[in-house]
This record gives structure tokens, sequence and C-alpha cells, in this order.
């Protein structure tokens, strides 16, 4: 089956309509029309080949929200007309460890990336969201239960909501606590916004004064400008959990100062450069903790779409066109996107 | 009270002997006849000043084990003649959170070190084990069941054994988990057989291949020569725990990639320099964590010191008279001891 879809040939060609296949769906495949897809920062870094291995032609997009087309014979979960999402994952060994946990992300023999993974399917290799249309075996595709009318505002969950409400249930936010969120982008808005929702007394970490009042508003209790050395000591030894989005190259020690005992710093994001090697004696002297984390196994991820659906969470968005994807690529660069931008994939079409 | 001691008076001198004072015992002390003190890196760093901030004149040694020469009015645990030991802590404030949890050595508010706190006491500041006597809070005082002919071998559990102990209780070493201990030194070494008796799957991890023989007899169900590629990748993804007693600057990827997911590496050791900055890719995929342990609150030592006696544990030690000591920490330097020095302190007497 052909579809139209937008993806690039090479690193330094800018993305372009293209026409793909996705297989026909078998027993246990659920196909899916996408209605929308979001712009997670790893779609420019891997469509340029900034990370090492990108396949091309390259179609990037793991947030993805639509409605099922068809369903494969042995398909009970999912009919026609269902509203159902797909994030970071399309398939896994399922038999590891992991996988038997429920934490497929972990899957320690083929995980498959819902872009850029080998697969028997032609090119050879996934492609993503940003197209009219996907394929996906049945145990990983999401059930979507908020209103029809958020739905473009639900797709950022799919990768941005997981990959902070997992960490945030793993290290136990909830009342009581006191959490962290560093960096009020894609990632850290949904991190403030879940924490909140969580029950955890919520503080958002941000370099720019200019912020302090959009994360009020997304939830969080107080909010910190971290260049200002007096905010940050105020909060020295205060937190159980600092959820850190913020890829870039930065001072761990600052916020590693901030926990109390026993506290934990997750990192969500790869910095390009190594972030400066952190203090042994803030580890040490207080049994801290410095962990990573990446997004969420499927089970986790239904359970966040449903938490979010519950406490009516979605993302802020703007919405683009597909034809927009490399300006919008270039103003997430800037920071200049509150908080991420979503593909109106009915857009393809044009 | 005048009792004689071994110290230094300025970071350029030998330790030499000198006369002290100790308070006379108040309600809730424990006055002690040191028979033998352990001796750990901490001292040769802190009577040389190597870590900022030495009080002189400086009299280390944390690792003190002897026999109770006089109660205070109000104690009722200790009597004359018991064994008793007294680890790296002799104070703290009892109020705020971790004291009331009983971890002590994370005190916010007054942690006292054996040597070089302030103290009311004189000559101001805290005067360590190298020395006859020592009064102490009750609180503050180990009751050792080891037989009486094992007591200089159980010293180096004062600080090697505990700073081993905790890290393996905290993160849950036991049957079925597989433990790493790095470093076959002072505190490696009573990490192995610690790991060991709380039927860890235990590998030891050393850079010389003419450790193999003595870590097996210490306890370890493998060995691992650090420096072969091959025998170190044949280990990946394989530990829940590594415990990294390596103070030296090392690269920690190393080690992290033998984790398995959720797995921690526990560093016990504060290296003068800073170590290579670790990846965050390796803790991202895996969700593992760098963690950091240092020694243990009394109930725990106390717990140690039983689990020890239960299970026929000590430490490999070489006895010096004090005269010698400067002599043992240039061979401690040359990690030529195997695998503690332990002080004989009635040599302080000639």
């Amino acid at each position: 089956m052909t579809t139209k879809a937008y993806g690039a040939l090479a690193a330094d060609k800018p993305l372009a309509p293209m026409d793909i296949e996705r297989r026909t769906p078998g027993p246990h495949d659920v196909q899916i029309d996408i209605a929308f897809c979001g712009v997670c920062h790893s779609d420019l870094h891997t469509v340029r080949s900034q990370w090492a291995g990108t396949l091309y032609p390259c179609v990037p997009g793991h947030e993805i929200v639509g409605h099922v087309s068809a369903v494969g014979s042995n398909v009970t979960r999912f009919k026609a007309g269902d509203t159902v999402g797909v994030g970071c994952l399309v398939d896994s060994c399922q038999h590891c460890p992991s996988c038997a946990e429920g934490l497929e992300q972990y899957c320690e023999n083929a995980f498959v990336a819902t872009y850029n993974s080998r697969t028997p399917d032609a090119p050879g290799h996934t492609l993503g969201g940003y197209s009219q249309c996907i394929v996906v075996s049945d145990s990983f595709v999401l059930q979507i239960r908020h209103p029809r009318e958020q739905l473009a505002a639900v797709a950022p969950l799919l990768c941005a909501g997981i990959t902070t409400y997992s960490p945030l249930r793993h290290w136990r936010a909830g009342p009581g606590k006191k959490v962290g969120v560093v960096g009020i982008g894609g990632l850290g808005h949904m991190g403030v916004k879940i924490a909140h929702a969580m029950g955890a007394h919520t503080v958002a970490f941000t370099t720019s004064a200019g912020k302090r009042r959009d994360a009020l508003n997304l939830g969080a209790d107080e909010v910190v400008v971290s260049r200002n050395a007096d905010e940050m000591s105020r909060q020295a030894g205060a937190f159980d959990i600092i959820l850190d989005t913020v890829a870039a190259s930065h001072d761990l020690d600052a916020y590693i100062r901030l926990l109390k005992r026993d506290g934990t710093l997750v990192l969500v994001g790869v910095p390009e450069h190594a972030h400066p090697s952190p203090s042994v004696g803030n580890l040490i002297f207080r049994r801290t903790a410095i962990a990573g984390s990446m997004i969420g196994g499927l089970a986790e991820t239904q359970e966040m779409l449903d938490f979010c659906a519950e406490k009516n969470i979605v993302a802020d968005v703007e919405m683009i066109p597909v034809r927009d994807i490399d300006k919008a690529y270039e103003r997430m660069l800037k920071g200049d996107v509150k908080y991420r931008f979503v593909i109106d994939n009915a857009s393809l079409a044009g």
C-alpha cells in the first residue's frame, strides 16, 4: 500500500514529499490513518544524521495519533474508528526479562523504533509518523481516551509525556515529595504538568526569568531561575527527585546539591558534548544518585495516557502543516515553541 | 586525664609521640582502653592535609577496638571489661531526619568525626585512635562479639567493613544478585568477603592479574582483570550492583556498561582528580544509576559487626607498632599491604 509521507533522502537535504510503502496488515496488525504527529528533537537529530546510523530515506515522527482504518483477523483490542496512538517503539523481542516485565523500551534483543530501525518491510527500515498511514502490531498500539477535540495536543504524550511520566512514577513522585523539573521545553512542560498532577510539590527550573509566569501556569508550585545563585542555594538539600530534561551540556552538581539524602537526579536527555564530570563527594555525602531513564513500556504508556485523560492533561502545542517542518526545526533549535510542534497530517494530502 | 598518642603537629611533619587530654567521663560517656586501631587512607589524607581543613595537632584513627575501663553513671549498655569498638563518628545532632532514621553518618546539623571535628574538649577538635584511651558518648560505642583473639582483625570493620556493608545492604545484595567489587584493597577485600557472605554471586575486579588467586581466597566467585577487554566484555549487562572502592580517577563507563537494567554503580571513594565524565547514554539506555555511599549509621554498624561475628568475617591485617606508621603510609600508597595495617596500641606505652 502506498501512502504519502514527508522525509529526507540524505542528511544535507531538506525534508520533501515522498511516497512510501506500508505492509498489508497481518493477522495481528492495526492499520492507522494518522491525524497528527508531534515533532520531537530526536526527529531532527535523526533526519540530519547528527546521531550515528541514520538510514535513508528517513521519515521521522514517533508521537502519532489517529484512527484505526483496518485490523488483522486476530486483533481483538481494536476496531475500525478507534482513536489510537503509537509512540517510540513498534516491536520488541517480547520474551527477554525486560519485555517480560513490560519494559519493552529496554528490550535486550530486538528493540524496533518507530523510525530508523531495521525491519523486513520495505525499504528495510522503519518509517515514522510524518505520513498518512502506518501499520503496527497490535501490542504496540495504545488506546486514547481523551476527548476527540484534544487529539492534536495528545500526540506529544506519546514521547514527551511518557519520557517524563515513567521516571516520575519509577522514583515515586507523589504527595509529600518535592520534585524538580529542569528545563521548560517539550519534555519539561510535560514533566511539570505530570508531577503536579501526581500530587508532588513541583518546582520548575529555568534559565530564563521570562518563563516564570508560564511555568506557574503549567502547574509549578515554585519557579527557580537557575542563573540566580541565591534562588538556587535556597533550595539546597530539598528535593526527592529532580528530572533533568536539558540535553545541552551543563553543570549537574548545581542540581545534585539540591537533592535530599537518598534523592535522585534523573537525566532523560543525551548531550552532544559531555556534561562536566559530576563531583563524587556530592553523591557520597548524602547517598544521592544520578540515573537515566528512557521513554516507557507499553503498559506504562497506556497508564500514562489514561492518567492524563483523567487529569485533563495534554501538551501545549502549535499546529503546523507538514511543509513548514524545516522552519519548525529551526525555531525548535532556538527554543521558540510553546511547547511542542504538531503536524496536521491532513496537510500531507495537499 | 592525660594519655599517650601519636600524631602530627603540621602537614609536613612526621607523626611523633605526644601527650593528649581526654575528658573525664560524663554520665553518658564510655572510657575505652584502645587495644588496636586500623590505618585508613583517610588518616593519611587528613594528617598530611591533603583534604582541606586539617586541625593540628592531628591524631588520626577511626577503626578503634578495645576494652571499657570506666562508664558514666547513666550508662547501662556497657560495663568495665566489655570489648567495644568506635568507628568514624563520635557524635551527631540526634534529632534531624537522618539521625532519627539511624543514619547518623548523614546528620544534617552536627556530624562529629572521630578525629578532626570541632568539639568543646581540648584542644578544640577531636583526636582519634592512635592513642591509649578515648572517651565517647555511649550512643556511639559498639559491642564486639567476635572471639577476643580476633580483635586486631576486627578493627578495620569499623570503617572499611561498614563502608562496604552499608551500600551492599542498601542496594540489596543477596542470593540471586550479581555483585561486583572494584579494587581489592582495604575496602575492596572487605566488600568481597561481605558480599559473598550475604549470598551474592561476587565478582572481584582488579587491575593486577597477580591478585586473582588472592581474590578467590577472599571469597570471590569470579575474578576479572579489568585491563583485559575480553574479560570485561564477557560481563556486559550482568550486574545488579557494582561497588567501586577505587579512589583514583578512572573510567566509570567501563563498569556502568556491566550493569543490568536498573543496576547501580556505587562509589565509596572520593578521587583527588575527577573521574572522566560518565556517558549519559549508558545511564538512559538501561535505567542505570551512579550513586555514592558513606560509612554507615550506628545501628547498621552494630548489625554489620554482628553479621561478621556470625559469619566469622574479619579483615586481613598486618600488625605494626605505632612507630612504623610513616613507613606504613608509604607502603599503603604503593598498595603494598594485604589488606589493612593495624596499630598495636600497646606499642604507645614504649
